[in-house]
């Protein structure tokens, strides 16, 4: 089935969660303050009698058989041992619907429960009583949804990627291992053969795939064999980059205390600022890692455990590791291949009225299905409020998994501050999308194709050699402060996101920045977008929780309600005026308007799913559009927005923003030759003021800049030409800043070849 | 909320399922050997300990609280009555998820456990204990699907037409009443205001909308506050007509055990051929209105009760009702308004060999969706397998309610044996299906529209007032002989049921019982179709479980594989064989076919869900198309198929077959002027015998037929026509059968005039 598993459990008991080693640690945990409401609640599971563990005031007997097998475990404390025996021996016989929707969580917990008496207790449990409870283990393995032997669903997503083999089978199979080694030589060997390569693959991003609400589920569910293998002796059995998985939920944190929204997720509610599951999550990372970052969000986390965290809580807490505070971290986080993301924050202060800027950048390698959403190129900003957000729900009855709301609007491309291209017969091309053995009938929402008609990678090899890339990333940079830089910038080639219906589509995303209260940061996005057929019509997304204002080009997205006072201001650039049209869609009766349907969400509590969109989109048929949109962030009620200028010369287009000029080559290559840069208009000029000058787009290697006055000089001045520096472009990073240029000069970059090249000449020239 | 009921629970304990003077016939039946398997298992449940209640090998501590509880009502034994008490009292505490599909079945038959407890052991109960117990049937009522109040869904279809209301809560309501008023109040406050309307609108037909598997469950939840008022001393609350309903599961019975399919169910299982929950639906039934063929039928489908059965069979069980032989019943049985089906047989024997054929005919006059599929106009055909089929499955989780095979292929038309119509724009003017809160994507199978946009009526007023309506009888009758009719013959308008892409859409059914061992029985349709738009290209629909041979006009269906041994010839006849195109669509790769995807169902275990379908089209685009098809059965290895002749004249159009001649109005309107019938084709003549000539579509009253000898007479013999006789075409029916005709005559019918006022004209003249 499974090649055999690299390593089997050492011959004694107990073995599984701990070892006779750990012991002294674990009672020393019993009087550690850090651990007095998780001791504290084990000791209240195991007070609830016989007859009470199936009432509505117990949490459950599950836990009940879990603490008194600790308290013989720990404590020797026999009759403990024997109730939590006697609590296992009736529970394992229970029925089980296994129709239930996600009933495979409680049938694995109950397998747990009775492989933590069997290995616990072990001299407790009979001979014959060990026989009774493998044969009911075997038959609750056979409820599960990955089968028993454990072969259904993938390795990437799905339930299977939770506890049902990650914990329940595999901790099953390590407390019976020596008197039938089949289930642990299947769980294991299943996760070593599938589970360990699929996870090393992604985890050197630092970003789960499955988002922020299942992301964390699923993570946490992979950090089981962590703890299980080690604490068996074998040291960690992924690469170490798993750690790095736990940066996304700490830069992605709002100010207001939530998350920004990734994949199939409930809206956060209102009065939502923690986050148990993280909490539970960065207590097993961070005690794991010794993370201090990790340990100070799990403080900032705390709150009361849920029931099926305590006892894991308690025996994988590190109470005594150290934290350091999270304005420690560099504010630009850049998250990898195979994910490609980047968020760029200003600060880490905290509160609705926090003037910390949060912009996430997604260009998305990878399309993995399950909970992960059509989501390539997609940006969100935050500043007192979330402004430009990603749309949709996962709650309630008409927003679950499968609900037309979930398939047709939340994971489609329409939903995110994307791109789409309608290709009014892509129906034709794309009838349906498939997922778990269904095949539904397809929604043109103009956006990104389903790899995989729609179902999931089930193995590392499937995910390397189907139709899961959907994007690379062409450049990324951040400086010049690595630790608070002024700008962030990622380019990425979305194109394999979509169906032929699109010939190109790249995106760059440059966050500036200012370093100013009342201007404190900008997003630019520009975007060369070219479709296979000129009448395909194209539209740029920006999502939004109110309504927003259009004033010709420029589109103001307030977050006023609820507290908030924060404000977007996106100016468009391009398409010129004359070959634009911004319409706003959403509203009461249409907040999740697909072409013409409203697919339906109606869980009320909370106005953050959004209701609002507007879609720019070309009036002009054409193959080739360019879109260049700046959006400021500032306060409701501070100062007006800063004017924007777009500047444009043959080979470069950009903006003026404030003292900052950010160009983009309009060709989407990466130039390698002397150019001249385009001239700022006179109107964003500001008396004394030099200007700050990105220029994207160019080859690795080393720029000299000269600056020439412009135009008929009248006062006569000298026009030499001014040496305005040496500027490298790093290949990851293709972009170069001048600070100080002189707004009225014209500049001219000439390309001194690659760096390496350079420092050769140089040295040669010694 | 709802206005007060009309009647309330006598002031007595017990009450709820029976009263003290039902005890001695109770006490009776425990030894009466017709219940001897239900007692004996009551017994059975009873003694499960109070720990093993929750075990796997116990069918449900509620089974358990039940049947103690009724040995203390019935035999007085206190110590099962303190068992009940103590269960319930322990059991009503659970808690449950209510986000589980169905769980409300399960916290439904907790709070009647209670109930039973509450009412049946009074006055062990403690008026503590009896608040304690109140408190927790309102939580469990407010974890119900319903609600508590419940107002949710609607009096038609949904699970609050099943137990949850109808017996769970009003079960409850009468054991609490006098402690706690309100939730009788509630439960029977609905079931009198909009459940008791509801059913006895549709209960006259003697038809369950909700079909052959969701019908009987649900009309075995509406047998309970039958049984229940009339116990509590208050008669029957519905209309009498009720009764009629148990007829259709005698009438759709396959002579291999099996049933015709009717809206969702499951594909009959090869071994299936006991219905257990229509053998305890018949003994509710049976046993109320003493009707001799349900207790028959019961006895057919005698089988181990469903534990959750087995009190509801003992208590209501009348062990001593005589049971009559189903061939005294006439062998064709239309079911009225409003629904407007016919189901004609030609005997009542049993087997996989049975001679009997089985023909469904359904106009189908209103649309209540949920479980009820948008099949208006369709037929099924049986001989000795199933041959004229209702594709699809309800079975497995590509199956289920809201998979796409439900929404897009199962439920709609182009799984039955009915009329399509393709509009090419259909899904801009139709873009979604709504359901249950959700919008969905419509997809455009070239069916019946969905009414109230897919959701169903929520009460009486809603049904009427709203576009339900999807079709009308125009004619029916059957004869001569009542009993065993030679013709079964209905007619219905079906344009409503279609979106305005339909402007008209008539059929006539007319089934010929040929009395005949080598050719049993035909089936001949005649469709007028009428679309808005001569270019929407019209399908007519014949699917089968093996693959159809198409030779020329002729389709044959085998059915010979799993030992059966029937084929249907079908012959074409219209369209004319220039301007038709039949297509077989189906096998292994797209059995669900809906115009260019396959909406997979992969539950295995049966070939009964079907595979294949023909379709047969007209070539020319043409406003209006007829189609004749004449489907005659036989054995496989029987005698060549019977010819068939197309018979047309300008006036009628129709087939003769063997010695019968069947002809239709080509106007759809029923005739009421002098006319000639069409000549027979010669090569339709068989020496020596006389011709059965029906024509259907004339106006009611007496019509009078000449036979003229046809042609030049060889023998010079007389040309006076010859009077043939006077015959009755009633109102409801249409139709006169001439028998013994010349097969070389014309013959020309003469109207004269409706027959009441024929019959004053001859009382005038007397």
């Amino acid at each position: 089935m499974f090649p055999k598993p690299p390593i089997t459990p050492p011959p004694e008991h107990p073995r599984l969660f701990f070892r006779k080693r750990h012991l002294p640690e674990l009672k020393a945990k019993t009087t550690h303050p850090e651990l007095k409401q998780a001791w504290e609640r084990l000791i209240g599971y195991s007070r609830f009698g016989v007859e009470e563990a199936n009432a509505e005031h117990c949490p459950g007997d599950v836990y009940v058989i879990e603490a008194n097998a600790l308290l013989y475990a720990l404590l020797d404390d026999r009759g403990a041992g024997l109730k939590a025996k006697r609590l296992a021996l009736s529970a394992i016989t229970k029925p089980f619907n296994p129709n239930y929707q996600d009933i495979s969580r409680e049938i694995g917990r109950l397998m747990l429960a009775g492989a933590v008496v069997y290995d616990w207790c072990h001299d407790l449990v009979t001979a014959e009583e060990k026989t009774f409870l493998i044969r009911h283990f075997k038959r609750l393995a056979g409820l599960l949804e990955c089968g028993y032997p454990p072969v259904k669903e993938g390795a990437f997503v799905g339930h299977s990627c939770e506890w049902m083999i990650q914990r329940d089978m595999l901790g099953t199979g390590i407390a019976i291992y020596d008197e039938d080694p089949e289930m642990y030589d299947l769980a294991a060997g299943r996760f070593f053969d599938q589970m360990v390569p699929a996870r090393n693959f992604f985890y050197p991003s630092g970003w789960h795939h499955q988002g922020d609400a299942y992301g964390g589920v699923r993570f946490q569910g992979e950090l089981f064999p962590t703890w299980m293998f080690d604490r068996m002796g074998f040291g960690n059995v992924y690469d170490p980059s798993q750690r790095e998985v736990g940066y996304q939920w700490i830069y992605t944190r709002r100010p207001d205390g939530k998350l920004l929204r990734d994949g199939d997720t409930p809206p956060p509610m209102p009065n939502q600022t923690k986050y148990t599951r993280l909490h539970f999550l960065y207590l097993m990372l961070g005690s794991y890692y010794k993370d201090p970052y990790f340990v100070c969000q799990r403080r900032k986390d705390e709150g009361r455990l849920h029931d099926k965290d305590v006892l894991f809580a308690f025996l994988f807490a590190d109470p005594d590791a150290a934290a350091k505070p999270l304005d420690e971290l560099p504010l630009t986080r850049y998250f990898g291949a195979p994910t490609g993301a980047m968020v760029a924050r200003t600060g880490w202060d905290e509160g609705i009225d926090a003037k910390t800027v949060v912009a996430e950048m997604k260009v998305g390698m990878y399309q993995y299905n399950n909970h992960q959403h059509l989501d390539a190129g997609a940006f969100q900003l935050y500043y007192k409020g979330n402004l430009a957000i990603d749309s949709g729900s996962y709650k309630g009855s008409s927003g679950k998994y499968h609900s037309p709301h979930n398939k047709y609007y939340f994971k489609r491309s329409i939903a995110h501050n994307t791109i789409l291209v309608y290709d009014p017969d892509e129906l034709t091309k794309h009838p349906y999308v498939k997922d778990g053995g269904l095949v539904w009938p397809n929604v043109n929402d103009g956006g990104q194709r389903w790899p995989n008609e729609g179902r999931p990678p089930l193995t590392l090899h499937d995910l390397l050699n189907k139709d899961f890339r959907r994007g690379d990333v062409l450049a990324y940079d951040f400086g010049p402060d690595k630790f608070k830089p002024d700008y962030s910038y990622m380019k990425g080639d979305i194109t394999a996101a979509y169906s032929d219906k699109m010939k190109q589509f790249q995106r760059s995303f440059l966050f500036l920045n200012f370093k100013n209260d009342d201007h404190p940061a900008a997003l630019i996005v520009f975007d060369r977008v070219v479709s296979a057929n000129p009448d395909f019509r194209k539209y740029w997304l920006l999502h939004s929780i109110e309504e927003p204002r259009i004033e010709d080009g420029r589109t103001i997205v307030s977050r006023g309600e609820d507290g908030y006072n924060g404000q977007l201001v996106n100016d468009t650039l391009l398409p010129e005026r004359s070959n634009r049209h911004i319409e706003k869609v959403g509203g009461p009766d249409k907040p999740y308007w697909v072409f013409g349907t409203n697919f339906v969400n109606d869980y009320p509590g909370t106005k953050e799913q959004g209701e609002w969109r507007i879609e720019l989109s070309p009036r002009e048929p054409s193959a080739l559009d360019l879109f260049l949109n700046v959006m400021q962030v500032k306060d409701i009620d501070g100062p007006a927005a800063l004017d924007t200028y777009k500047v444009e010369g043959r080979t470069f287009v950009g903006a003026a923003i404030g003292d900052w000029v950010v160009l983009f080559a309009k060709s989407g290559e990466r130039l390698a030759e002397d150019t001249e840069l385009p001239n700022v208009p006179n109107a964003a000029y500001r008396a004394g003021r030099t200007l700050n000058v990105i220029v994207t787009d160019l080859a690795a290697g080393v720029w000299t800049a000269e600056e020439r006055s412009g135009g008929a000089d009248q006062a006569g001045a000298s026009r030499q030409p001014r040496h305005a520096g040496d500027f490298e472009a790093s290949a990851e990073g293709g972009l170069i800043c001048l600070r100080g240029a002189d707004p009225a000069a014209t500049i001219v970059l000439r390309y001194k070849g690659a760096a390496d090249e350079r420092r050769a000449e140089r040295e040669g020239a010694r």
